[in-house]
Order: structure tokens, then C-alpha cells, then sequence
């Protein structure tokens, strides 16, 4: 079974059972965001909660053994088409040099890790209309000098 | 004088006068991101904040014109190339689908704004490394049907 | 029932029974413009309408759900080939400054929105040949500062 | 003279004379969207309406030659960035094949024409914000079968 | 029946029954250009014609529907490779500003079209090697001022 | 002096002389086709052409010179945006195959030249709009087995 | 059966019956490059040695008939990734202007033609390392003017 | 220097004295195809030969030093669009695979070297029209295993 | 069997013996990375080392033809996009003219060979966190001049 | 001074001095990998280093200023052209997923960083010819989860 089979299956036992991404990240003690990612295929989860996860699913153990695999993370568009998600992309692009002038002026010259890194969601109340928040948290990593 | 020029301007300015861009922020009574942004050339400054930049930074009254110019937001790389930015680009396409489940699980069919939108980075002490925390604060517009 | 299966599965019930978008439209209480983009599987339709829907063509429930289901909304080509397609993709590239420009003189820096947006196609009548109207209406969003 | 030249003579002197592009449309007797894009470098303006804009804008005949010249219509990206510009991109691939199924059932194979055709853009209001308002106008062309 | 399967039933049926695209075309009063394009899936056919090449090639109605339908024109190569078809663009690529000054010279501003268009392939007996003439013909379309 | 330069030069002495391409091309004995292509910059002109080209043009000995020297023929775009030139790329994407068709079927496996090569373009006159017509006319070439 | 089953079906063959390239050019009485071009499905082989080589390899004739039919050469890689093809791609790129010049000074404004051509490869024996030859051998052609 | 400012010092000095490529490769004691190579800067020439060329060329020993310089090999399109250069690399992707069969079948898995590599190019008398011949020559390579 | 077959097999065998690479490459006498990259498919295996690789996984002999048969070494995306990979883009882009600049300095003009050449991956303690340590081995071959 | 200018008068007083990387490697104490790619503009110096460097190069202090600003890291090519650049994009393509495979089966999921990374290069004396040596050493990094 293939990341790409494992997300079928996985998202169609949420769908019949009716439960959310939210119950399934409480459910085996993880966050909301890191747990889809890891049913999507984009990261893979450790034995224990993949076989947790499993079970709230009533999925048998391959579905937890392609959960436990490690990813090969791709996208094939190098530029993303969906709105939702684009809009994401342009804040990035838009902000990319602003955000490296602020790090660098708090931290020196370094990045943002990608892989100590997390990410929460969530809704703020908002009277002209509630806004999605969004919370990128990753380690600070230097350059190197040798 | 155009964006670029302006943007030359100021961060001359800028680094002569030994100030960083959360003091340019706090002398005009905005986030340090949004006048960063502006002072790079992707956002455009009301005249009030734009003419105090100009005061605090001793610059002469044709950067304010063209602070408060409506920007054309370009930029020349579908795929950026800077380690910094580059990172930012890799989490939206590893964890774009996830963050698109996520929203239309707790708000529906929509996507979130990247224009009445803000933006805020700041710095977590961690005995581990420190770690940088951006916040993205965008409203939620839900698709309409007619 | 994916959106591929559901866009052939209306598609030739459509045919069968000999309606056009028009009428399906109509018979849903939406306009021709967004009923086709959701039977195409651009747009996801709300349970009443996809109920309806479904009960006209003659259509089982899946159908129906599959209406439901937001869009993950992608294309292949950066630049159409068709050549309906490639003449809207022309006006966007010969008048997207033009536009720039008249929505900026007369709103301020913004954009019109493609979310809180809708679209009518129209027939006007003209001796020297018929003529093709489509009206673009969206909210203007102002940028937001922080 | 080229384009280039000329779009940045008559913006400088558009804005020393504090003129704005409906006024401009409106002193040579045209439309604001066909004059800015003539004034842009997009389309070529005949030699009366040339003269008039000149006289407007206090400018040289070499500008008025220029405006009637026939432009080479280029842009350099496939995929536009600037956010305005780009959700008319998005609009045209997400209702790209809606808009030929509709121009299709109502007139047969054919295509809407960019060269025979117009647009105009306005302010809709309304009080949950205002609204632009966009209308295309192009003449349907079918395919010629010999 | 969609049009890749029309087009490789017309291709079997006309090399079983040993026609040519020439005859093909005689035999539903048509031109060998237009013909063939229909039967690879670029034009759609009317009836009579579409009834009667199924007749001439022993085909069921479905063919004819297929064949009647309006096509997406689509190529996935944005640079052909075939050597024949890159002959053409080469030639696009190298004749297409001089196409364009001799056109703007006779006509003034405005395309040849695309869509009211035909066009001719003949052999020249040439006693150094005989010669592939193609001839093109477009309806000159202005620019149309609003 | 480079071709690019030449060409400014020729194209500014053509039109202070009032002169057309027809013109440029019957006074030096060749095509108006072939004439407007080497004086952009795409063939090269043998010296007895290029020095009466000059002549009638009243241009100094080096601009001949230019004519003379075997252009690199390059461009830019993969996709042409110029709305006439595009609708020629289009031409070709939707009409190869056809041609690659009746071009075998005729004369069997091979190309049409676009070297040994000539293309001329006309006016005709049509009730309904006058028409342009280009006729392409390039050698047969078997490909070679051994 | 297309070009790729029949490529497919050779080689198997081929393989089945220990030949190599070199004797199946040898005997049908053409070269190997030509003859594993051919059977590669990126030229089309006249009947008789169609018919020759099918008898080499024990295959029906609908091998034959898809070794005649003239081929769409086609390739997927703007820039081929194999090392053994990438080097013959840089090779072009490094000397592709030194073999312009010395051929426009040998000949005159010109091309040597990819269709009338041909091309051999042998091993030369050298004491440090043997080394490949290949020899491209194709038609001058003269640019024409008109 | 750098090698483009070389390149047209070179070409300026062999045009003003009458010389051509191989008149200039034989005063160097070199092929005719390396010195072109060089001096287009494409490869570094050791200094007597760089000195004794800049003599017979009658310039600055600054064009020797940069003749000696390393060049950085780019170029800046995917795939050429010179129709001679291009043929090439159409020969390279319609001849790729073959290439690669008869290599591999002769020498076993490995590469032909670019880079231990060299090529020449002449001219073939023919009474059907002369032709060029180019031999390519480089170093069988194979794939190490360890 | 191709070589993506004979890929999943050897993975498959691998997991269900609970061997991994390095076991692989020592039972074989090899490397375990150039081990890895036969049993990818991107090396081809001498029939001694792959028939003992089938004898250690179970597998019968036409994945040992498999292993043998000379690969078509191909990639999809020019930039990769899982970040272990991408991290090496990366490095080869931001170190690219620095190692040029060093091997030129040292040897001369040339390259590193990637055919003669070969890579090892090891572990190296690091009280700060383990690292990699990758070495990569290239013969220096000089570019020959004639 | 940008980074631009800044390499250049660098490599021109390193000419001029007659110094090579090595020894400027060894004068401020640093590796000639590391010295070299930040005065190449690839990475910053602090300051030390950077008027140690200066002090023996014999610049001003605007040099020493520029080689402590942050790069904006890029690269205009997703494929490097120059042959010894380009064979390290194919090794890492080549070795990409092996790369994975092994850090996988030796450290777990996670990368190898290429910021807290270092690379020397060396030459190894081989008598069929010398070889050139890297060494590529990260930090492995585990992806977090959450």
C-alpha cells in the first residue's frame, strides 16, 4: 500500500465515520495540523500513533505500516493553481524579502528550519468576519563558518 | 523615482542613521512587517505614515511620493532561490493540502485573504535554539454562488 | 465519485435528456454561469441545489454528494491553448494594467475579489453580427496595514 | 520615441497636471479604458485623438506620433503576479471551460473576438462594500468550414 | 465516443478501405485541409457532412457525433518537436515581424484571423525537386476603439 | 554595427522618406516578403542589393555591410504574445497534423523546407471584409535512409 | 500496433535471438544507425526491408506495416537527462556557434540539413582508452531569396 | 576583458585583415574548430598559442590573457533557436537513443566524453550539392562501479 | 521486466527479510551506495554481483537480467522537490562557482568526472547532534585541445 | 559597494597580488571552501575575517562592509550550463533518492542540513590520473512532529 492508496482509504473511513481531522489529532494525542499532513502522505507518523490512529479508524495494520513510511515529499507545480493555496504562495513571495530582513536583523544571517519546525491553525472571532490564523514556529539555524 | 530607487533610498538612510526596521515601525505607529514591506516597495504608505518615515529617516519629500505609490507586486522566480525564502515556499507545498482541509473543516468552501491580511515575526527563547515564530492572519472569504 | 466521474455523469445525463445549462440553472434557482462551473466540478454546490439537481437529470445520490464536495481546483497549462480560452487569457495580459490603473484611480490600492465574485454571459444582438457580453462583478478588497 | 518613452512622458504629465484617466478618456471623446491602454503602450490611438490627448497634456508631437503607432503587444510573465492582475488569471482558468460550454450552447463553435471588442469597468455600490464591475464586449466569431 | 477514439476509428477505417484524405474530402464536398482537421478532432463537422463521411467509411452514428462535437483544442508541446510541424514554427518565428509590418502596411492596425480562416496544401511540380505550397487566408480583423 | 542597430537605422530613413516596404523591395528587385525580412534583421542580403537598398534609403556603406553579414535568428518567446503573431502559433498547433498528414500522403515521408523557402502575402479583396492571404511555398525533402 | 509496441516487440526478439544492431543492418543492406533508428520508431524502413528484417526476427507482418508507417518524432526532455545523451546536448550548445561560423565561412548563409543527412559511429582503437567516432554527414543548404 | 569583449576584439581584427577561421587555427598550430571555439570563448587556449594569435591578429597582450581565462560554458536557451544549430539538436533528440543502443552495444555501459573531445568539420564535393561533414570524437568512459 | 519492476521487487524482498542496504552492498562485495543505486535502477550490476544479490533476496534470474541491462538514467523535475534532496540542489548551486573556482585553481581547466566516479555516506558522532558526511570521488579529466 | 562590485575588485586584487584561495583561506584563518564562496558573494564574513581579508588584498574598508552583508543567495539557471558545474546536478539526480534511502535507513526521517554544513575539496593522487575529492558534512536533522 502507497502513501497515495493509504490517503483513500484513510479519508474515506473519516468520511463514514464522521470524524474530523481535529478527533483524529485528539484522539492520538497529536495536533490537528501534523496529523493530516501525516494521513495525507506528507510525513510519516510513529508506530505507536499510526496504530492508534488505525484503530479509531477500524483500518487494518497496512494502512498503519504505509503511515510509518517515509514520505517522498513532491508537488508537481511549481507554481500552485488552487485559490486557497496560492494565495498562501503570493504571501510568500510578496513578504519573502521582508521576512528575511527581519530575521535577519533579529537573529544574523541564517534561515527558518523547515524540519524543527510546526504549524497550528485556527479561527479568531471577528464581527466583520472571523479570520483564519495561522502560526509558523521554526527553529532559528545559523550559516556555518569552517 | 521609482520603487527601486526608493527602496535603495531608505535602507541607505537607514543603516547611516544605525536605525532597524522594528524602530522605523515604532516611530510611525505600525508593525515592523507592514513597514518593512512598504519600504521595500510592496505596499503602498498612507501619506501621514509615509511623511513621518521621510522625517525620521531625514529624506526628502519625493520618497514619500513614491512610498505611497501603488506598487505592481513582481517578482522574477516561480521557485525562489534564497535558503530563507526558499524554506517558507517548501512548507506551503508540503503542507498546502493540509492547511486547505483544515479551513474548509472549521469554515467551509472559501479561502483565506491575503489581502486583508497581517503578518507578525518574533522570537521565542528555547534553551534548545531560539526559535522564530510568524503569525499569518488572514480574513476568511467564504465562495459565493449566485 | 470523484469530480471527473460526476462532470461525465451529469454531462451525459444532460444530453440525454436534452436540457441546457439554462434550464438547469433555472430549475435550481442559481445562474447558468455558476451551475455549469459546479457541474464541471470548479465550484461546490450546497445540499439543496445538488438534491435538485440531481432529481431533474435523473442522477443518484452520490452525484449529489459529489456536488458537495469543495474543489480542489487545478489546470494543466500556465498559458490555455484553446483558442476561446486563449483570447480571455490575451485580454487579461493587453488590459491587466489598464484595469490596474482604473480600479487603483477609482477604489485605491485593492483588488476585486475572485471569491466574492460572480459572472453573467449574454447574447446582444448587433446587424454587423451578434456579440458575446460577460459581466465580471467582485467585491473590492482594500490592503489591509498593521 | 518608443512605447516605453511614451507611457512615462504622459504618466509624468498626467499626474503634474493632476488629470485622471476618465478625464482624459472624456477630452478626446473615448472610453477611459481604451485611452489608458493606448496611453500604456496597448493599442495604437488614430492621429485626431492623438493630438487632442497632447494638447491636454501640454506634450510634444513626437508623442502624439508615437501614440499612433502600432504597438508590439508583449508581457514577459506567462503567469502574472501582481495580485489584481493574477485573480483575473485565476478567473479565466476556473471558468475558463464554463464560459465555453455557455458561448458554445448559444451561438455554436466559435469564439468570442479580442480584437473586435471593448470592456468598461465600474463602481457598483453596495453596502457590504463596494463592488467592480467589469464588461467585456466582443463580437462571436464562428469557425469557417471550406 | 470522444475525439481521440473517433479519430482512431476514422484512421483504421480509411486505411481498411484504401481512401485518402483527398477522396475523403471529394466525397462529402469539403476541402482535404478541413477534412482531415475535423477527423483528427480540431473542427467540429456539421451533420450532413459528418453522416456522410460515416456512410463513405461504413462507421456507426456514434462516429458522427463524435465528429459533429465542439472540440477543446489543445497541443501539450509549446515548442513542437516533429520536424515537419517545427519547419512551420520556425518560419512563425522568423517570418512573424516581417508578416507583421507587410500586414500593418496594407491593412493598419489589426490581425489576420484565425477562426474565419482557411487554407490550402498543393504540390508545384519543380524540375529541381518539387515544391509543398501552402496557401493561408484570414479575414483582416481591426482593432476596434471604443 | 550590429543588426539590431541596422534595423533602427533603416526603419527610421524608411519612414522620413515617406518609403513602403513594396516600395524598398521592387526597387531593389526581390520580394516585398523576402526585403522587409532581411531589413529586420532575419536574411542576408547580397551586396548588390544591400548597397542599392541604401542608396534609396541615402544610408551609409556600414548599413549595407550589416545587410551582408549572416544573421543569428533568434527570439525570444516560446509562445509569440503579439496578437497577430499568435494567431499564426495557433494555426500551427491546430492545423500540424493535418498538414504532416496531406504532406505524406502526397509525397511520402519527409518535410517542407523552410530554407530553400519563399512566402509571399497579399490583399483580397472580400464583400464581407477584405481578406490577407499568405502563400507558402518550400522544397519537398525526402528523408534520406542509408 | 504503434511504434512503441513494435519497438518493444523488436527488441524482445532481437534479445531472443542474440543479434545485434550491427548484423540486422548487415542484413537487410543498410546501416546500423539507420536500421536501430527505424526500429526504434524514429524513421519509417521502406517494404522490402521491413519485410527482411521481420523475417531476421521471426515476426508477423503488422511489425512490417508499423516499421513503413511514418513516424511522429517526438521527445519529452527540452533538455535530455540520460548522461550519455546530455553530453552530445552540451556538445551542441558549447560548439554550436564555432560549427556556424566555419560553416557560413565554407558555404555561405545556410543550413546542413537534419533530412538529407546521415550518420555513422565506430570504434577507434586508442592506447589510452578506446574512443567513439561519430560521423554526421548532411546536405548543405543554401538560404534562398525571393 | 572579459571573454564577450575579447570575442568582438577578435572578430573586429580577423574581419579588418582578411583572415578566416582556419587560416587562423593553421598560424597556431591548431584545428580550425578549437581556435573558433576559443575565441568565441568557449575555451581556454594555452599562451603561446593565445600569444602567437593575438600577433597575428596584431592586438594587446589583454586579449591573450583573456584567451588563457577559464570560461564559465552557458548559454541561455533550453533549446536553440538558430536554424542551424537547431538541426543539430534535432539530430541529437531524434538519434539520442540510437546512439546510446550502438555505444552501449559496442563499448558496454559508459559515456563518449565531451570534454576528452574533439571535432572537426569539412566539406564533402557532391554533384547533388555539397556537403558538410562533421566527426566527432571523444573518449568511450565507463561507469565506474565501486 | 523493467527496471521501476525490478525496483519494487527488490524492495519488497528487502523489508521481508529485514535487510538493508549496507547488508546488501557487503553480502555482494560492493558499496552499499553504489548497491543502492543498481537496485534503484539508476547503475547497472555485473551478472556475478547480481546474481548473488537474487540469491540473498529469494528472487529468481530475470531480476538479475534486469539488474544488468544498461539504464536510461532519467529525472523528471529539473529542480527536485523532497527537501533531503533539494538541500544537495541547493548546495551545488550556492557552491557551484566556488568549487569551480578551486578545482581550476588546483588542476587547470577541466572537470570532476561523474562516470569515473564514485560516493560514500557515513555517520560521524557529533555531541551536538550527529552528522552526515557524504565524499564524492571524480577523476579530473582536463579538456583536451587539437 | 553591492556584492557584484564587490567580487570583482576582490578577484582583481587576488590577480594582481598573485595569490590564490588557498593562501586567502589561510591568512584569515578559514577554509579556502568557505573564503572563497563568500567572496564570491555566496556567504557573509564577520567582521574579523572580513578586515583581515581587506588588510591583505590591500582594499578599503567598503570591501570589508560588503563581505559582511547577508547575500541574497541565487542563480538564474534550474540547470547550471558549465560542464563542471552541470556534473554535479546530474550526480545528485542520479544519487538523489540513493542519498535518501541511506540517511533514511541509518538516522530516520529528517535531512541533512545545508546550513549548518561545511565542504573542502582536495586533490588525491591516483597514477591513472588524480582525482578531485569532496566532502559534503551536515547536521542531520529529524523532522519534528507536534
Amino acid at each position: 500500500m502507497d502513501k497515495q492508496q493509504m490517503r483513500t482509504t484513510i479519508t474515506a473511513a473519516k468520511e463514514r465515520l464522521g470524524l474530523d481531522w481535529a478527533a483524529l489529532g485528539q484522539g492520538i494525542g497529536m495536533s490537528p495540523v501534523w496529523t493530516t499532513s501525516a494521513c495525507l502522505g506528507m510525513n510519516s507518523m510513529p508506530k505507536a500513533q499510526a496504530d492508534a490512529l488505525c484503530e479509531m479508524l477500524e483500518l487494518p495494520a497496512e494502512v498503519s505500516t504505509a503511515l510509518q513510511a517515509f514520505p517522498h515529499k513532491h508537488w508537481d507545480k511549481a507554481v500552485p493553481t488552487d485559490p486557497l493555496i496560492y494565495r498562501f504562495y503570493e504571501m510568500i513571495n510578496v513578504y519573502g524579502e521582508t521576512i528575511k530582513e527581519l530575521i535577519h536583523e533579529e537573529f544574523g544571517d541564517g534561515i527558518m528550519s523547515a524540519i524543527d519546525f510546526s504549524m497550528d491553525i485556527s479561527r479568531v472571532a471577528d464581527p466583520k468576519g472571523d479570520r483564519v490564523q495561522i502560526v509558523l514556529n521554526g527553529k532559528f539555524l545559523p550559516y556555518r563558518s569552517w
